[in-house]
């Protein structure tokens, strides 16, 4: 983060290796991570996460695969290191629900230690962005409360920061101009997002793979995102 | 059910096409549903879709995927649809987490609606078999409403029924021998889903897939479950 400057995830909720590869090209050198959704690609193949890390390498950036695991041990070890996607060979880091508790996580970073294996930490989702979503005090205090026992996780996928400053907030739901979809997606602003809700790391998606021109927005994006960061960062007393 | 006298589902958690269509061939007579995890078969391909489905037609059984959706509408609906499974096209049914609340589950109705798509319907989670869950009793409330509230949903995935008879009940985590495994899982005998938490359909994994002889296990466990479910509803008030 610090020396890209950057706390910016780009959602790339795209449908095809050429549309990942050109947005990662364009996005890359302004971001700290990509966040991909790698089974909506239609025509996936093992050359695309080549070509991928190889932008990953040439633009200091991690790969979040956004796979929002939600199974039992077994299963989602199976689901990570297996199938056609292999997520554990090629993502830093990995999306996971805290629904089915603690053992989940347990079994994916068994995975993790894999010789092949990439990934290195798990994001746990503690609060959701989408309208009519479940998640109440009680069940985010729990998923917490998980991350905190694991040091497999490294931060939290959450509409604000849980105070924990061993925890990293990811936020996604940001755009500056958008306020919902029709789908139940709701928005708020990088600024209310880092001032307000304590966020660390912003993740923006359609705002920037939607917009005209993509690696202008991400350099906008980028420095909000961080302007608002730092004189957070510098507002807060020295622990 | 009626037809095949069963209310057996198994659940085909194995890693390779061959094993897949193998277990499908041998089950595939004693049972209502098979239940699929498309994503842990490593050497997965069109062609296993083609044959998985001419087993099913064969046999008279329904296929779910159990992907476990759980993700904003618009993602999910690029989930069910696209990507390298396109379980949309091949799936009867799908499961689906309630955490993200109704959207999701109204975005997965509409890619049904397409003419390619098989998808009938969908089972919501609305309990867990697994050691340290974060469903609680006002989460699993909130997904009974949901599945209500959709004639999408068919039935739940749950360890007992919810009392309303529009939906049927589908329990995992069950064994006549295994009480557990190493990463979380918990397991309950056929007898005890059925008639003492009111299940209609148990769901068999290891236990079968993993049994000496799969065909006859399978045989064995129809017929308990189906004797359980008979004599259940034979003790049921006529509504």
């Amino acid at each position: 983060m610090e020396e890209k400057q950057s706390n910016l995830v780009v959602a790339a909720d795209v449908t095809t290796k050429r549309e990942l590869l050109a947005l990662a090209q364009k996005v890359g050198p302004e971001i700290a991570l990509l966040k991909t959704h790698m089974d909506i690609i239609t025509d996936f193949d093992w050359d695309l996460i080549i070509q991928l890390k190889q932008l990953a390498t040439t633009h200091k950036f991690l790969i979040i695969e956004d796979r929002k695991f939600a199974d039992i041990g077994s299963v989602v070890q199976l689901q990570c290191r297996d199938g056609m996607y292999k997520c554990a060979q090629w993502a830093d880091l990995v999306t996971v629900h805290a629904v089915c508790g603690l053992e989940s996580i347990k079994a994916l970073e068994m995975v993790a230690d894999d010789p092949n294996a990439t990934l290195r930490g798990i994001l746990l989702i503690s609060q959701l962005s989408c309208k009519g979503n479940l998640i109440d005090s009680n069940y985010r205090n729990q998923a917490i409360a998980m991350a905190q026992d694991s040091n497999f996780v490294i931060g939290l996928i959450a509409q604000e920061s849980c105070g924990d400053p061993t925890l990293l907030t990811f936020t996604p739901g940001i755009s500056m101009s958008q306020k919902g979809d029709s789908l139940g997606q709701q928005y708020n602003s990088p600024e209310h997002a880092i001032h307000h809700n304590g966020t660390d790391l912003i993740i923006v998606g359609r705002a920037i793979y939607n917009a005209a021109d993509p690696a202008t927005a991400t350099q906008e994006y980028r420095k909000i995102a961080w302007d608002a960061y730092k004189n957070r960062r510098l507002s807060e007393p020295v622990s």
